[in-house]
């Protein structure tokens, strides 16, 4: 038997069931730490009309699976990619034609004490990496992805909007460009985080207009995506880091005249966001608002979704 | 005296007025042949509540300024930057923050028999170059823009969609790139003259889904950007090489999930359009579908703004 968190549509149910049989290509973990995220908060306001298991940030032990998996501490990618379709053939499994995400369709999530994930998904996490710190390897992979994606010059100016759980692990990755990095700050404590990691704080109305090199959209708000518009300069390049409810307003003849380019940004890599991790480039416990245990999802939910929550934590 | 098509911001107006005194840093042309954009059309429609000389791709003759450029056959580039703002000083004219641009803002146009234009917009046209091709100039400049933007690769599959006026040009810049390009056609006439250019030509309904590498949308309304999403692969661009009217209600969540890259494109280099011209790499000639008087703009202008009509050329 396990516990898992499960989401039937219109709330949140802790529940008993059969502990889940794996798959040959798939491991059982034991849950360590796991992370709630916005997208978790999404799904319960009905994004992709999920029912079922949640969670898609975690750390946690191999308890059944290969010899050379067994009892390691593990992180773990959240595509499930087919292995056989022309994305997967070209190593994108993060765009699998069938692709299942953990915790977020078509695959049960990580919100329970024992769950599966395919061995192909796993990372091993450094002792150098505590629990605390490994939760924030998925969400942080997801902020270096930008790195991935994009150049960033060091004589640049980059502004991050939607300083929240995800923008304040880009704002502090990018910062790490030598970059002229700024973050937009609504609340004291943006103002405090950024000031304690040495990285420009400053109020939208305070941001010059049409002149940054790069602008980064975490809010996931067509409001923020208008912001960025207006802060980015002609020729540079906007970053959408979040997804957006429905279709958006968009003033596309704005991104044709101005030739602005819009780069979409998702997963990233882990063994960057482990890296970064174990050499304590990034400061993750400041942001570790709650940690409950897994009985108590529901209240830890809510504490979520509330308004300038960072990040909150289950235990088994 | 001067002869100059205007817009009041109701109809379309021929009238005589003092020829233009040009300034120290601009010369006078006496146009040859001008041609008819969309963009022509839209500020027609009330984009950028223009009123004024319309016009913006020509060919003429310089009859006043430095001796170097006299008697010079010359095309002109269209944005006039102020030579001092930062846009300007990275040599992003086309971006100036004080942007004019000829028969579009602030800047009376080329459909007039006498006009005046900076000398640093001007490019000699050479003799292999006839009036009939260099009146596209503008347009073709626009179209490889896409190139100056993008890698294109030889592996990749390139799709155009919207090929009018300026998709086909687009489309004809982009199979040189050796890529498989198709062009999405609705009217036989498009199938016509892409089997006429040894270009793939294809139905929407026939073009799969999620496959191509590059998407260009010329087609200057949300279903093209709609259509050009549906068509893009994951990690795919989508060039928007179009104007639209509006807002537009956009999918933004499929751009950020599906890592799309949206780049805006815009005026192009003229150097490039000259020589693609004077090899005969580009047929213009199939594209023309009228040439009127300056006294007969306005039956020009009805005649370009019909469905499927193609360039429609002025002349004195």
């Amino acid at each position: 038997m396990r516990r898992v968190v499960e989401f039937d549509g219109q709330r949140v149910i802790v529940q008993q069931e059969a502990a889940p049989k794996p798959n040959p290509d798939e491991v059982l973990i034991q849950l360590r730490l796991a992370g709630i995220c916005s997208t978790d908060l999404a799904l319960m306001r009905g994004y992709k009309d999920f029912h079922g298991m949640l969670g898609h940030e975690f750390v946690g032990e191999v308890i059944s699976g290969p010899d050379t998996w067994l009892g390691q501490r593990v992180v773990g990618e959240i595509n499930i990619g087919c292995g056989v379709c022309d994305m997967c053939q070209r190593g994108l499994k993060s765009h699998c034609r069938q692709r299942r995400a953990l915790g977020i369709f078509n695959y049960d999530g990580a919100f329970g004490d024992v769950f599966r994930l395919p061995v192909a998904n796993l990372h091993r996490v450094p002792d150098s990496v505590s629990d605390r710190q490994a939760v924030f390897v998925e969400p942080l992979a997801a902020a270096a992805q930008i790195l991935q994606q994009i150049h960033i010059q060091p004589q640049q100016r980059v502004v991050v909007i939607g300083l929240g759980r995800l923008g304040l692990l880009v704002v502090q990755v990018l910062a790490h460009t030598t970059a002229e990095v700024t973050g937009v700050v609504r609340h004291e404590r943006q103002v405090a985080l950024l000031r304690q990691w040495g990285i420009n704080a400053s109020r939208v109305e305070d941001v010059p207009l049409a002149q940054a090199d790069v602008v980064v959209d975490c809010t996931g708000d067509v409001e923020g995506f208008h912001t960025a518009l207006a802060l980015v300069r002609p020729r540079g390049t906007l970053v959408l880091k979040s997804t957006y409810e429905g279709l958006s307003a968009v003033e596309l003849t704005k991104v044709a005249v101005n030739e602005i380019t819009v780069v979409g940004s998702r997963c990233g890599p882990f063994p960057v966001a482990i890296r970064l991790l174990a050499h304590s480039r990034i400061d993750v416990e400041s942001m570790i608002d709650g940690v409950y245990l897994l009985e108590e999802a529901s209240q830890a939910l809510t504490h979520a979704g509330q308004s300038g929550t960072l990040k909150i934590l289950l235990k088994p």
